[in-house]
């Protein structure tokens, strides 16, 4: 059984997206799953008794699984972290994230500002030991299996400390999240020995090999969207929040990008292509979980409609269901441990 | 008139695709050029003849607009370029570099070792004053034009100072190459605002506003595919070599993996589908100008074919014609001597 706390009024499409999304959840959950629904209840309401009376007259039945939560204040896109959190303190997503803190709710879901998503889930759920700073985690298709690509957006100039952290999180993302035994991790460079790279990337490179970790060296940019290096399959790529940020960007807007090109040299009906594209397209892909945060904080893309928030909100009952988050910690732990030993042996 | 010196011994085809390559540019360009094959000359006569006797035949009568330059000794793909550099001095790429420096050749272009390349052509050709190293502009295609995204890995680890000096060396390739006026530059960040970015990126971001150039401010992994942002078209990217490489090795290796996909789900015939994927194919594309070095060297793909050397050709000819070096070294003394005047403001 578990509850899921979506930010009801968060996104470039909330309430209507973000309610017509919990719908088709709940339509595909079991049944003993609800959703929170948290914003302005009066506007949550009347979004919900719309969707029933039409178009999606069919999930009637499904009201009773939904439990709304009043939050009267609503971070904008454009409102600063530091401001929305301390202006706003009964937001929707505080308010989300409190229910968690207080046992009751078991994970959470916002399409909004991403920034301030960050930062209200460090504080209101906490940070595990042993990490700097929380990385997201997010999934790139590739012709083989999608790779969990981190952090794509939490950090810049991460250190190489945080970069092998990145690593030990990004691997229990692949065992609970995609089910894969002793993932494999890669250390995005720019060429494969281990001296290419900058600084950071070169120090973590000797760091990952005594790490423990199922390291396979660095990888490239072209191994990504083939899903493999020359030393076998990737399931993580570590890098620096920057750089994986420019990459996801990257890979989002090419997709409709090359869907045009090809659309005009093909002459193909676009509805053939757009079906090929579906697995490109994020928009679609639900959301990305906020790695390292004690909790579960699942972030979506503003642009996100009611399928992707329903994918969302699957993202976070797997990370609940699976107990993710108290493997990362842990995982961490056990990072730390070993640096203290390493740290405290004799020096002469 | 010029005189293009090619590595005949650089890239993974060497001699046969560089050879065949040489002969296709001489068919198209105008009658006054000439192309110089530097190599071991007993090794590119029998190619020639081979080539002229079956395949290329048609193109006998270019035989005597190619030059031989006997260079005994071969850079490999795997030499470190230290050692390369050292140790063989009489190298293809070594000698062809040299032609260039004494007043013998007009510009090189060598699909060899990227690395003994970039350090070879800093040491004969000398760099341009204010330039702290060279950088290498790619063009990426977009939806719109191709944009010139630099430095695309011949830097990692760069100052903001070293951002805006690709800032002004890519302004240089966009107009001499692409014939582009007042071109926009970009700065590659994870959001559009003057605060978004790692420490480099952000006082890059100052230093531009006040460059004189025409800055568009930060553009996103995003704007890249489109070829444009919010703020209109971009004609130069500029990022840290070490993002510009990723990206770049990950648009390469994206266009045949997508090829893949698309062609699995529309059934839709590979010739059809390649053809629409050329204009996205690097190893069509010729080659990118090792931007900062006094003269002109172009970096080629270590797997060019015949059709890649053959653009390659045209492109370091474009780059002598054009007198991109010479503006390049112009618009690096602007920039210094900007600062100077700065720098020598009188303190109170």
């Amino acid at each position: 059984m578990a509850r899921v706390a979506l930010d009801a009024m968060g996104g470039d499409f909330a309430p209507r997206a973000t309610v017509a999304g919990a719908l088709l959840a709940l339509a595909e959950l079991e049944r003993e799953h609800t959703v929170q629904l948290v914003g302005q209840s009066a506007v949550v309401q009347a979004t919900i008794d719309e969707l029933l009376a039409g178009e999606m007259a069919a999930h009637a039945a499904l009201r009773d699984r939904l439990e709304l939560v009043e939050a009267p204040d609503v971070i904008t896109m454009t409102d600063k972290p530091s401001v929305a959190l301390r202006g706003k303190p009964q937001s929707s997503m505080v308010v989300g994230l409190r229910l968690q803190a207080e046992g009751r709710s078991d994970a959470f879901v916002s399409a909004g500002n991403t920034g301030a998503q960050m930062a209200a889930s460090a504080f209101v759920l906490g940070r595990h030991e042993g990490l700097a700073r929380p990385a997201i985690g997010t999934l790139f298709p590739t012709a083989r299996k999608p790779v969990v690509v981190l952090d794509s957006g939490a950090n810049v100039d991460s250190s190489a400390e945080e970069l092998v952290q990145f690593a030990r999180i990004g691997t229990v993302y692949a065992e609970d999240m995609l089910g894969r035994p002793n993932p494999t991790v890669g250390l995005l460079s720019i060429g494969e020995e281990a001296e290419k790279g900058n600084a950071a990337v070169k120090e973590a490179h000797q760091l990952l090999l005594a790490s423990g970790l199922n390291f396979l060296g660095n990888v490239e940019g072209r191994d990504i969207p083939v899903g493999q290096c020359d030393r076998g399959p990737i399931d993580v790529v570590v890098c620096d929040g920057f750089v994986g940020n420019v990459l996801l960007k990257f890979y989002e807007a090419l997709a409709p990008t090359l869907m045009g090109m090809f659309a005009k040299a093909l002459g193909a009906e676009r509805a053939a292509l757009e079906e090929a594209f579906r697995e490109l397209d994020y928009s679609d892909h639900g959301g990305a979980p906020l790695l390292g945060v004690k909790g579960v904080s699942i972030i979506s893309h503003g642009k996100s409609g009611p399928r992707a928030i329903k994918n969302a909100i699957r993202v976070a009952l797997r990370a609940s269901e699976s107990r993710m988050s108290e493997h990362v910690g842990r995982r961490l732990a056990e990072g730390t441990a070993s640096r203290a030993a390493t740290d405290g042996a004799p020096a002469a």
